[in-house]
This record gives C-alpha cells, sequence and structure tokens, in this order.
C-alpha cells in the first residue's frame, strides 16, 4: 500500500510512483516533501546540472503564495516525513520547483515541462473511487491531486531517464514547475532565465475529456485568464441596534458576485466568469466589515480578456462603492493564451501515430481551461523557438478538479513513450528548429 | 497590568475584577476558564448552594454550538490558564455557566442573571483604546469582550457579596448565563429547572447609548429574533472547461443576500435582517460547491417576527432552488420579545433616582437589540411572576460589538448599588410579588 | 345612474355628489373637469373670493406634471364632457385646483384643504365591488379615486356649505389641491401665498384602515417621502452579434432595484423604500439602450429620510456607473413629515366625542403614509399657527390604491359635522390661535 | 425625395425602390403597406403564380404578433396611404407577406426568401446619417429599416426581374417572409406548405460587419433562439402603510433579470441571454402587482440551447415563487440553428468570384445572430434539398439594430448580380440537386 512512507524514487514501477505522489498532494508553493522527492528521483537517475528552489524561481514573480503561517506548516510537515534538508533549505519561504539538465554535446537545446502542485480539493472515500479502494487516497486532508500532477511527475520522470539512456547531442532541460493550479508558478520559473535558451518546449496535461489511446498534438487554445482576490472593507455595526452605522460589505460582496456573473458574453471569442471563493463576516448579528472573493475571468483571446477584465474590474469597484466599502484587489493568477505551433506539433503527432497504443491522434483541441505554461510557451517563441502543448488522452471517471478525479494508469507509457521519442526527433533536428 | 495570571478572585477592586475577565474573553459555549474563574470568586463570598455546569444547562437546548474542536481548542488553553478540574469535568462538551444561590429563610425568590460570553472581535490596538494602553487588552486573538459583559460578570459578583453580607428573607439566585451573543444559552438554562420557582427577575446590560449616570428601570422593546445558518450544496466544476456542468452555490448565496435584505419592511412593527458571515467555495478556478451563510431576522414583535422570517425561508429555498442546489438550514440562535413589567421596573427606578451617581432615570426605552434574557423572563411571567431588563448606563467610545468598544469602570459601583438594592426592596416585598 | 354627465352640482344629496366624482377620475395635474365641476359647486354655495389655476400654483414648484400631450388629452376630454372655458384658460398646462373664501369679519384665518387627483389604478369591475354594481365604476379607464379623494372634495364642499350659512367672524378658506397623489401639488400651492396668514389648518384622510365611527383627530406620523425618477442611458446593441458593444441599461435598472430594496433599516425611525414603476428597452434581441424607474422613500423623521436618500443616490449611481450608463434622475414628488399640533387636534377630538355617530375618538394614530398636505402643515407653523391631520374612519373593503377600495358613504356625514363644528370652534377662538 | 408617396413599383433605380421601402417602415406582422407595394412590384415584373397573406402564412403557428389594436393602427395607416384593399383584405388580422412563382417547365424547384420587417427603433436625425441628411428617413416614428430588410426586398425584385427575363427550365420561388425580426413569421411561412417542394433555397442578408465587395457564400453558425415573453403576477399594496401586504412583481422580476445574465456559459458551444425589454407596476408609491420581461437565449447548438432555455426558465421560475408571484411564459420567438450546405454555398462563391465588383468570397462566417430562414433549410433538409444562407457585404456606419444603421448602396446590385447568377446555375443542376 502507498503511503508516505514509500518515497517515490524506490518506487520499482511507474505506477508505484504516481501512486506514491498521489498519496502525498501538496498545494501551490508548499511543495516541500514534492520537490524533496522529485530530486531523490532525479538525482537516482542522473543528471549533469541540477537547480533547485530559489535557483530557479524569481520570487517577485510569484502569484497566488498562500500566508507565512500555511507555508510553515506544510514545510513542518514535509519535515516530519523525511524531507531533505538541503531541499528545506533552498525552498524556504516557498520558492519549491526544480529543474533537471541533460548535457550531450552541442545541438539544440529542448525543454519539457511538468507540473507538481495539488488542489484544494477533498478527495472522494467511495470504493467506487480506486485511490481509496486500493490504498491511496490522499492523506492531506482537503488536499488531493485531482488534476493529474502525480501523472504528470511521472511521466516526466520516465522521460528524463528515457533520455538519460539515450544517445543525443544536445541539451535536454526537464522543468518541474510549482504552483500551476493558481497560475503563479509559470511566470517566476520563465523569469529565472532557465528557459530563455530553448529551442523547443514540450508542455504536458493528461485527460481533459480524452480518453486513454487519444493524443492531442498541439493544443489550440488555452484560455487567457487572471485570477483576482478582491477584498470589501466596510464598517461593522451591531445589526439590531444601529444597523445604519454599519458600512455593509456583505452587500458589496452579493451584489459583486451577481454582476461579474452578468458581465457580457463577447462576440470575438468565448467568455468564462467565476467567483469560486468567498469569505465574509464574523457573525449573524454584526455587519460585515470585510468580504473577500477569489474570482477569474478567461476568454479565447487576450484582446477579449482585457474587455473582460475591464467590466469585471468596474463591477468591483462599483459594487464597494455602492455600499461605500473600499476595496483592494490583487492578482493572484494569470497566464496568456499561447498556441502551439504546427512544426513541433507534426513532430509529435508523427510519433504518436506510430505508437502501438494510441488510436486517435487530434492534430489540435481546444482546451477549455488555462495554463501558465504559456508563459514558457511566449518567451521560447520570443526568442526564435518552437512550443506545443500537448495532451495525453486517459479514461477519467470524474472531472478535472473534482474529489473523484483519477486517471487510467495505462497512459504513464504512453505520456512516457510518446514525449521521449518527440524530443529525441527533436534534438535530431526534426522540428527544424 | 492584568493579564491571565491575575484571576479575578483576587482581585482587591471591581475595576481589577473586570479587567482580570476582560484580559481574557471566551466565545460562547467555551467560558471554560471564566465558569472556572467564577467559581473561585463565588465560593470566595460564600453562597448556599453552587451549580455549575451539566447541572444548569439542559444540553439539548443549546443553541449556537461550535465544532467539538473549537470547544475542545478553548478547554484545553483553559486548562493551560489554571481552570479547576473539577469545572472543566462539569462543563465537558461545552455546558458552561453556573448559577449560585443565597438562602436566608421564607420569602421571595428573586433572580439576577448577567452574561459571560464574549465576541469573535478583533480587539483594537490603538493608543487612544483604553484596554490597549493600560494593558489588559484581550490576549485571546480574534476574541473581545465587546458588548461589556466583563461588566455584568463584575457587577453580578458585587451584588452577590451585597446581598450575602446583607439580612433579608427569602432566596437569591444569581445566573451566570453562557453563550448570550449566540442567543443560545438562554434557553437551556432556563430548561435546566433553576428559574422555575422566581417570583422576580432581573436581567442587566450596561451602555445601548445611554451615558454613565443614566439607568433605564425597565426595557420596553428586545427585538424577537431566529438566527440561522443556511448552506447551500451544489456541484463543484471547473470553471474554464465545463462551467455548466456545476450547480453553482456561490450564485445560490449571492441571490439569498441580494434578497433576504430586499425582505420588505411590515407596517406593524419595526423589522431587521442581516447576513452576517459567509463562507463559500475553494478557489477561483472552481465553481464553488458548498456556501454556507449565517443570517438572522429581528423584529419588534413575535408575530412579524414570524412574517420576517417566512420571507427570508422563502427566499433561502427559492435561491437556492434558482442555481440547482440543495438547502440545510438549522436555527442557531433564539429569542422571543419579552417586556418588562411596571412594577419591578418601578422598584428600579425608585432606588436609581435615591443614588447621588444617577443623573437620569428612565423608565423605559427601546432596545433595538436581542437578547435571551427574555426565556428566563417569559418563564417568570408563565409562573406568576414579574421581570425587568435593567440598562446600566455608561459611556462607550465605540459601539457595542465594534474593535473599540469599551466602558466607563465609574459605572460597576452605580450597577452593583442599584441592583443590590433594588433586589434588597424585591426580597423585603416592594414589588408586591 | 351617475356618469359623467350628472355633474356633482347638480348633486342633490353627499352620496349622489361623491359618485358623481369617483365616476369621472382624472390624474394628477390633469383634474380639468374636476376644477370645473367644483367651480359650479362653490358657485352654487355662494362665497366671497375665488381663485381658481395659475392664482393658486405657483408652477415652478410644481412635481409630477404629466407630459404635454398626456395633459392635452385630459384637457380635450375635460372640454367634451362640458368643462367651462374659463376654467380650461385657469387651467391650461395643468394648473389645476382653487380655493374658496369666506370672509365674516374681523378674526382668525382658519383653513381646511382637501386633495382632489385620482389614481392610476384599473377599477374592479366584480358584483361585490358596490361602485360597479351600482353603476357609477370609473369611465376612464386605468384612472380610479382609490385613495378617497372623491370622499375628501365632497366633504370639502359640506363643510364649505355648513360655514357659508354659519355666523363667524373671522376668514375660512377652503384648499382644492391637486396632485397630491404625486406628492406634487400641495408645495406649489403653499407658494401661492394663499396659506400664509392662516392662524389655523386642518387637512383631512379617509379611512387607513379606521372604520367607519372613529376619528383620529392628529395624525402623528405622516412620513417624510420623496419619490424620484431615474433613467438610466447606455447603448443599445445586437444581443446575438455583438452583445459586448451594449451598455445594458436593463441590468443597470435590475442591479438598482435590488440594492434599492436592500439600503438599510434605521435605528432613529422607519423607513420604506420602493420601486413602483419600470420600463425598459424595446425587444428581446436589442441590448436596452434606456430604463427608468420611479421609486420613493420614505421615513419617520426628516433626518431618517436625508439618510435614506443619500443611500438610495449611491445605489442609483454605482448601478449606473457598473454598467457604463448614464444616469438622469428627477424628483417627482416629496412632502417633509410634520406632526400635528396637539391643542387644535384637541378641538377635533371634543367634537369628535360629542357626535352621535362616533364610537371612538383617538387623539393621534401613526399615517404610515406620506402626505403633502405637510406643506401647509409647516407653512402654518412657521407663521405661528397650529395645524392637525385629521382622519375621518370610514370602512373601506380593499386597501388604499387598490382596484376594490370604496368606502362607506355613511362617513361622509361625520366627515362634515365633525369638521364643520371644530372649524367654528377654532374660529370662535377654542384652540387658542 | 422618398415619401410614402413615391410607391416602390414606380421606382427607377433599385436606389430609388429602396429609400421607397426604407421611409415607410412597418413592424413585425404589420407589413400591410409594404406587402401592398411588394405585390404592386411584382406584378409590374409578371409572374406565373402570386399567393398573398392568409394563402402563404399558417397563423396557428405565428410567433410575436402585436395587439389587434396595434395591428388594426397599422392597419389604418397603411390604408390611408393608398394600400390595396384586395391585400389588406388578404392580411386581415396580421397574416402579411407574400410569395411569387415563376415556372418555366420541368426542373429543380429553387427558392429565395427575404424578409420584409422593420424594427421598433427611432431613426437617428443627426446629418452625418444619410438617410436623414438625403431626405428618406424614416417617416414611421420609432419604427425603422435597423436591419438592411429594405434592401433585401429590393435584392429579392431585382434577382425576381432578372429571372423573370432569363431562360431557364424549372421553378422559381421567391418568398417575402413577415415578421423576422420577431422570428416569428419563418415557421407560419414553411407550414403554408410552399417550401415543401423546394430543392434548393437560398437567404440572404447584408452586413453582418461584412464591408462591401465581400460576399459569404455559406453561413455555417446561425444560432438557435428561443425568445419569451415571461409576466410576475403579485400583488399591489401601498408602499408606505402596507408594504408587507403587497407580493412584490418589481423584485420578482429584478432578481429574474439578474439570474437570466448570470446564467453559466457552456463549454460545448457559444451561448446568449438578454433581457430586452421590461415594463413593471404604476406608480412609486403602489408595489408592484405585474412586470413583463421580453428575453431571449441563444446557443450555438440545439442541444446547447436546451441547457440555456431549462436554466432560464428556472430562473423565472423560482424568481416568481421568491417574492410568492405567479409567473406566466410564452414563447415569443424561436428558430433552430441549421447550417449551409457546402455544395450549394459552392455555387454562390463559383459565381462571386467572378463578379467585378467582389473582392473577397468566404466560404463561411459565424453568423453570431439569429435567423427563422433556418425553418426553411431544414424543411429543404428534410426533404432532401439543399441550402446555404448567404451575406452580402456592404459597408455599415452604425451596428445592426442601432439608430444610425445604413447600407452601402453600391452593395444592391451586387446582390442581384451574384444571386440571380446562382440561382441560374443552380436551376441548371450546377448544385447537383
Amino acid at each position: 500500500m502507498a503511503d508516505a512512507e514509500s518515497p517515490p524514487a524506490e518506487a520499482t514501477s511507474r505506477v508505484e510512483r504516481r501512486r506514491a505522489f498521489h498519496v502525498y498532494p501538496e498545494p501551490s508553493w508548499c511543495e516541500f516533501l514534492t520537490t524533496s522527492r522529485l530530486v531523490d528521483c532525479v538525482e537516482a537517475i542522473g543528471v549533469d546540472e541540477l537547480y533547485v528552489g530559489r535557483d530557479v524561481i524569481a520570487p517577485e514573480h510569484r502569484l497566488g503564495v498562500p500566508d507565512a503561517d500555511v507555508r510553515e506548516r506544510w514545510r513542518e510537515r514535509a519535515a516530519e516525513h523525511g524531507a531533505r534538508p538541503d531541499v528545506l533549505d533552498a525552498t524556504t519561504g516557498g520558492t519549491t520547483g526544480l529543474v533537471a539538465v541533460l548535457e550531450k554535446g552541442p545541438g539544440p537545446v529542448v525543454g519539457l515541462r511538468v507540473d507538481i502542485d495539488a488542489l484544494p480539493v477533498e478527495e472522494a472515500t467511495g470504493d467506487d473511487h480506486d485511490p481509496a479502494r486500493e490504498g491511496f487516497r490522499s492523506q492531506n486532508d482537503g488536499v488531493m491531486h485531482a488534476c493529474g500532477h502525480d501523472a504528470h511527475m511521472t511521466i516526466g520522470l520516465g522521460v528524463l531517464a528515457e533520455l538519460a539512456s539515450s544517445e543525443f547531442s544536445g541539451t535536454f532541460k526537464l522543468f518541474f514547475q510549482p504552483a500551476e493550479e493558481v497560475l503563479g508558478g509559470g511566470r517566476p520559473m520563465v523569469e529565472s532565465g532557465h528557459a530563455d535558451d530553448l529551442d523547443a518546449f514540450f508542455a504536458l496535461h493528461v485527460g481533459f475529456g480524452h480518453p486513454t489511446g487519444t493524443v492531442v498534438s498541439g493544443v489550440e487554445k488555452p484560455l487567457a485568464i487572471r485570477q483576482t482576490r478582491a477584498t470589501f472593507t466596510g464598517d461593522s455595526a451591531h445589526a439590531g441596534s444601529a444597523p445604519q452605522a454599519g458600512r455593509n460589505a456583505m452587500q458589496a460582496m452579493a451584489t459583486a458576485i451577481q454582476n461579474v456573473y452578468g458581465v457580457s458574453r463577447h462576440a470575438d471569442a468565448l467568455t468564462r466568469v467565476n467567483v469560486g471563493r468567498a469569505e465574509a463576516g464574523t457573525a449573524s448579528n454584526v455587519v460585515a466589515e470585510r468580504a473577500t472573493i477569489d474570482l477569474e475571468a478567461r476568454a479565447g483571446t487576450n484582446d477579449v480578456l482585457a474587455y473582460l477584465t475591464d467590466r469585471v474590474d468596474r463591477v468591483l469597484e462599483t459594487a464597494a462603492e455602492m455600499h461605500d466599502c473600499d476595496l483592494a484587489t490583487t492578482t493572484i493568477g494569470e497566464a496568456p493564451r499561447v498556441d502551439s505551433d504546427d512544426a513541433l506539433a507534426d513532430v509529435v503527432g508523427a510519433v504518436a501515430r506510430g505508437h502501438a497504443d494510441v488510436e486517435a491522434v487530434r492534430p489540435s483541441a481546444a482546451l477549455g481551461a488555462s495554463e501558465d505554461a504559456t508563459y514558457f510557451m511566449r518567451r521560447v517563441r520570443q526568442t526564435g523557438g518552437r512550443a506545443t502543448y500537448v495532451v495525453v488522452g486517459t479514461d477519467h471517471p470524474g472531472g478535472h478538479h473534482t474529489p473523484t478525479f483519477d486517471i487510467d494508469e495505462a497512459s504513464l507509457d504512453v505520456g512516457v513513450d510518446v514525449l521521449s521519442e518527440a524530443i529525441r526527433r527533436t534534438l535530431a533536428g526534426d522540428a527544424n528548429c
């Protein structure tokens, strides 16, 4: 049975390794034990260079960083579960993540990025949920690998091992990025400079409704996104004896929520809005002094996202003003839309079509979600390189971000095979990079 | 300097005692150290009977009881600060409070009730806030005696000491009631039976906008109240890739909040509604599965409260249904309106007019707030007795339930003097009970 | 059967007269035939001075004046039904109303004000509605005397006739005020100067839940009120092909409505808010360019009304801004709170108690409604006089302003008797004016 | 200068004809003079069969029919402006529209549909608006050809004239459909049976953002749509004296509006919602008894429209229930999504590419709007035929449905040329129908 005491570096199969990650999920910027275990795994494989923590994250560009006490609690828990002191040291304050490098002579520089954080979701307990039945359900209450990053890490390590034992001339960089779920880790990892010399870049996701045996070689439409935390501050008052003395942050919040959902669709591109978290006031008999909401806007183009965030900001400001409250907003996550390059996607497609377990290859598909891998893609594009975002299909019983999400472990091998071969071909010049 | 190590039983003045209570506030149903200290104080005075915890609370009638882990945390903290094991034992699980009895022969049975719990308010830190400047600011973060219950306990103990050393024939019962702020302790204390034989009953509050030197001998209009916790449960979904799959508890909540505030006024009596606390969802990119709000309705009559709660319930139910969510509601606080009896109020008025430091006596005033002392008043009335609710004026810089609330300590003596003399006269038959 | 061809001046009984008014109701500022008929009636009684139209209305102070074409249509209809050319001339443009004066030597100047306009209510047609069954239902579709002003005019004329045939020394002024329902006629009539010399002033209303046989001698609490028309102007757009191009006045309006109803109650006095009329947009497939709402705020004190209108204005402004719309507001009705004087109310009370058909006399009662008679009361008070607002009880099956409102015609005589005698006594000095 | 006295049948150019239509716009189901003039024009050209009014409309399938008095008023106005008695007779009650048929021997049956109604938009008056400056602005206040149907009729007549003078074997049917703007005329015209034998079908629209010189040969995505009128009925009450007695239709309406706009987007297809018209209550001092809104939902697929209308209906029902109101809804417009057939669109494309004034031909484009031409397209498809929806580009200064909408009259010739040649080729078998 997988548990926190069965570290992934000792796993004898990809399935065991994935389960070892699954059982110990950590939230964004708190991936302390995860980083430590990845360092173990990478060292077991053997690489030429390894950068950890502060060396791969430009801290001032981080978004969505939780409070110090939250980070500290996860750090202590990681320490209790055997996290390496050198890794804890390098990641102090929440600079998690690592970059592993294989350098084999002159040639292209190719990158692969996998993300490593988990979600604030309480994992399902029913017997029809494999991780529960098979004993590798999350041991960290209220946190879950509900988006497949456990599989991403496993595939990433698989690709690294394959390439470590392959002959090629060039450089391979494997980016283990923290804080994707809060869209907060992509930019600071890019700003660290490690992606500045890439000629080609691959990002990876499992699932998104594509079944096991399907590969999407180049995602077309990751939604541009901005996530915001808005805090309304008014004045509390006794709700019975002096309600008029209050400046009611609860009403400002409710008005904002209703009207954010009412922001108009746009003819040029699809739009999404969501207020996903709210916390307000203290007790029923006190007019609420403070209310905080976490919300997001997404759009099919960067321009329409700008339209959408303008409207959302207007709603927040006027809702505050309507109830005489102050407003403070902060961006907690952000990612542009950047599409895949056909040339690089074609390499993946060609490899996938040749794989025995791949039944369908799609040249492109809309993602319907957002991704801060687009920061890597934009940087690579800016420096003349090519990038593609690959979806490795996997049957998943529950939707992404839900308590019953799970993957079909058969897709792990497909992911490793297709990506390592595509990277090999790219290193060999197939994408003409 | 007052601190948790300066227990009230060792205080040499009422001011010191009040400050000792002020520095260690405990929330409703968690008044473990407070109960222990009151037992010490009562024993130091000496009484004929003393009932503590489970003997004074009918647990099935409690409302607003916090989760077990919250209660346990406060119990442990109380233990660390020296709470008596016998009191911790009697109050296990949150049956806090006590009743002290002086029996001096045949005669009327007269009760006084003071409340002992504090509020979830973060106390002010500025130098213009006396408790902060003078060093007796709350040591329990986020909890504060912001409604004067520290003064109530001090006055109650003062009255007990006065009566203990007085000659009278009859019985005096002093009720230290927990959980008034959540309107959850009045009914279970009454249901314990200790109030069944009262001929006269006094309740007490400081302030409410009446300055030091004013006494209101009989409050006319405590608002009838019902406090409710409502939880909307839908389905989470990925806000970008499958928003339509969600059943959005956040939207149900916002619609409910907006419409609860819109419930119509009533021509027959004043009304109040407030949604004072909200908590919903987990993250901006997830359609919220669950949302919880604490809200209340108050009215000038019990009939208009029934009107109001009907409308509020309708709003909650249809807001849930509108967004395809389930609704669960639970009453977390409740109190009827019961007015003061003139005959008993007149005794207080006569005493107050004779007090050197009392400048103004008002026969009645509207309270504008709610109070579960009305459960005592209703019971006393049902068994043929009389009841009055007295306001002892005190200058207070900030409003009740706000971070800068404070009292004028000069009002402590006024409270003790007026109430002990009024009770003495009532025991002597002045109210014709 | 009463109809528009049975003018009130030819009625042989008060019941006939009231029915003649009932059958031909006219909206505020369109009381052309009503004014003409009242002039006929007053001339039939005989007075010393008679002022009509422009002589009794300061037009720049009018509120709630309908559009010119609406006024013109009613004027034409009045002409068709035989309105006197001289009256039509004097009331051109909507300066309706008249003041009749009896001067009988030196002495106090006493005024009585009755209102003459009707409401935009479609009268009930059922057989249980007396006016329908008895054949004097409104002949003017969508307009109805649903607040008893037909009775007020009848009582006013009865009082005038009584006083015309009485001996007294002093002056009696009878004010037939237009546009009370829109709270738009009180102030311009006062500003005309006719009320500047009053020593005593009576206003009158039937019903308000008080049954036939009850008289309230001095209303205590007419609510202060402000009525507003708010127009939101954005941009239209095709709702399917370019929704984002719209600036949606419909959303601004809905947000405003929801939040106006949510404006907080006030501890100092009762409050009321209502959005009673809305009109927005043109068709389902066009983003609404324009939305207009008529709303009102009322309060138990003038200060609390100021609080309320501040909050309402803030809601309107920010709701417009939230949806990028322009806002234009105009006050369409307004009246302060002014209470009755005990001394004058006592005169009414004494008279009423002596009347055979009066079973109950109340010294005061809250009105729960608003009234622009308070402009008269305020002016009289300012010039050293006294004022009272009298309610003459009448059984009424439907509520005021509803399609089934009706009066008990037995109350007409009570009204005439009590008011004419109270005025006689006031002229004789009983109120010490 | 064009005016209602310059009938289109006497126009000597397409520009004059279009202006003659523009100056006299009529709303949906009130196209009495328009139908009469079209009959004149068709007769002047000469056809084999002509069906008018009741012969081309199945009245029970009509949607969005205005009240009888509105229809009667337009009918009278048409009569005053010289509408033919036989046409007025055939269109009594609002069965407007006509079908003209050219039968030239055996062969394919090909149809063209143009729509003939105008919009409730007040036309712009500024000098930068050509129709205003050039003197052919709408003479019918508040109604305007703001969507180019004046151009559609002109092009349709041009095509008819071209084909009347052409050699071909087969049948050409020209459908002049009423009430497209309310999506109410397509289905009843199809249900009349005249479209049952079509082998090929063309529909036509100008503009939609495509400039003069562009032709879209086959629109891909007319949005599926449902338009609804919802009426909330509660109880009125005096807003000051008895607000609680009301059942507030205004609040039900505002809650519905806010939440209709908040209905979630869908991942499978684009969605649109709009509340475009609202009318509620009577006066500010009366709690509104009745509120009516016109709203619509559109979606990129028929399935997503079903999702959307389910959610919208749920909002309407629960908003009514929330405020204790009754709800009545009726569908006032409806159209499915049906895409164009490539084979037929290709014929149009080929023709367009050969036209000297056509600079750009797009094989397809999303419409972003809705169209009840899709009823024709669905019927044709069901009976084995082919259909395409063509956009003839035209520069238009203002957006569709706005007061400054206008067309570039140069596009009239392009429309006639391309469509008549495409129809000729289809009759000749080019589309393989």
